[in-house]
């Protein structure tokens, strides 16, 4: 996809076209990660990188309900993995026929081949009861944690780094292995490593168990339902939603190194 | 911040130091926006680009549950403000005090200042009841669209644009304003547009709501409540959470366009 010139006095707080494309490359080429973990160790200052990007989300009344474990005991992640296991063999019990047949050929995590794994928790009574923007929406503050994941994936991508979202899992079951107690909610198990490759697509895009929706489709007009597919809006989508994907394709090549000091 | 050179071959993966340095600058200058808001309309060019980063977040099992709704019409702006307005007096009222106080004096949103409404929404059933990763974690699929909210909110701070996520509303109040069935959630109201300028630091934390949280006290070890202070992780953390503000502080004065043909 290729940005436009910024040109509007409107836009003055545009970036540069190149870090726009650099962040529309970054959102673009992002994957979840499962099978191709290498066990290079992640260095501290890349680390501290990706976690500082989560803490600078955006988090419902500033209460920043987060914290990060860090997990690089074989024997903790031993722990999580049996927590997984059991939750995915009662996982596949819930698919039928072809599904089921494809679900159990699925590789679902890398606990034990990532050389990292971060769970992103929830702490809801973190600043009391009453939260601003939360007394209505009471899901907000899990929002705030899940923005906070989206962070780290996208600074991790743009790091070479993979991140697999882990969820299979029966929630005391993990709080268990990771010593959590009742009150906090674990959003994200993530496993987190550099990779011997990224794919262009999403592995379930690729192994036929769904496709890609066309955005077109899932864009309304002041009203639910309202579809206007002659709106001039919906051909830029349509040609968007290609050109995204061919970024996401030659990003499988790594990129050039522009400084290399 | 300043991101290290990329030497390892373990992340040849890893984007240029400059491109690294465009998506740490835009996740630590993306702002909550309620007051700045120019009335200049969005070009269809940009607001395709946003909305296909936020198609392409991740989804539980592949399942993208999101719609996106474009509220232009100034009827419908009204009532959706009037949803915020109701709900808004009640929560005046669960606040006490000095906070009760601050409360009523900040501007909390902008749906009538800017020029767009993107209401991003989850639908459950897109896929069916049974979806990969949700077996088990059921709030996975709302957490998908808050994903695809977070895509959005960074590509339009690269773009230049403010967005600002409204939440003070009954969601069937919101449902109503919007035309949307009461199986469908609504994740996130955000209101869109050009911006007079960004806060180098988020409004709550300015108005002395909150403080910003020291990131090193959210990092645990393989443990939950696992604190070790003499990790070298945590001197990078607190250096690294010091250089963020200072990136989001320069981020105040536009930064210099390096191509503008």
């Amino acid at each position: 996809m290729q940005t436009t010139p910024v040109s509007d006095a409107s836009d003055v707080h545009a970036f540069s076209q190149e870090a726009r494309d650099a962040i529309y490359h970054t959102i673009f080429s992002r994957r979840d990660v499962r099978s191709q973990f290498l066990p290079t160790a992640i260095d501290d200052a890349v680390l501290s990188r990706i976690l500082t990007a989560a803490h600078f989300a955006p988090s419902v009344g500033f209460m920043q309900p987060w914290n990060f474990l860090l997990i690089k005991s074989e024997d903790v992640k031993t722990r999580v993995q049996d927590a997984y296991k059991s939750a995915n063999a009662e996982a596949l019990t819930m698919f039928e026929g072809e599904k089921r047949n494809t679900y159990q050929h699925l590789k679902l995590e890398g606990i034990r081949d990532a050389p990292i794994g971060i769970c992103i928790t929830c702490d809801r009574e973190r600043t009391g009861s009453v939260v601003l923007g939360r007394t209505h929406m009471k899901t907000m503050d899990l929002y705030s944690s899940v923005c906070a994941v989206q962070n780290l994936w996208l600074a991790a991508r743009a790091e070479g780094l993979g991140v697999g979202w882990v969820s299979i899992f029966h929630e005391h079951e993990l709080q268990a292995a990771l010593g959590i107690p009742q009150h906090i909610v674990p959003i994200a198990y993530l496993c987190v490593g550099y990779v011997s490759h990224f794919y262009p697509k999403p592995e379930l895009e690729t192994k036929g168990w769904l496709p890609r929706l066309p955005i077109e489709e899932l864009v309304y007009f002041d009203q639910w339902g309202n579809t206007d597919l002659n709106q001039p809006l919906i051909a830029h989508l349509q040609r968007d939603q290609i050109a995204a994907q061919d970024v996401a394709n030659r990003a499988v090549t790594p990129l050039p190194k522009k400084q290399s000091r």
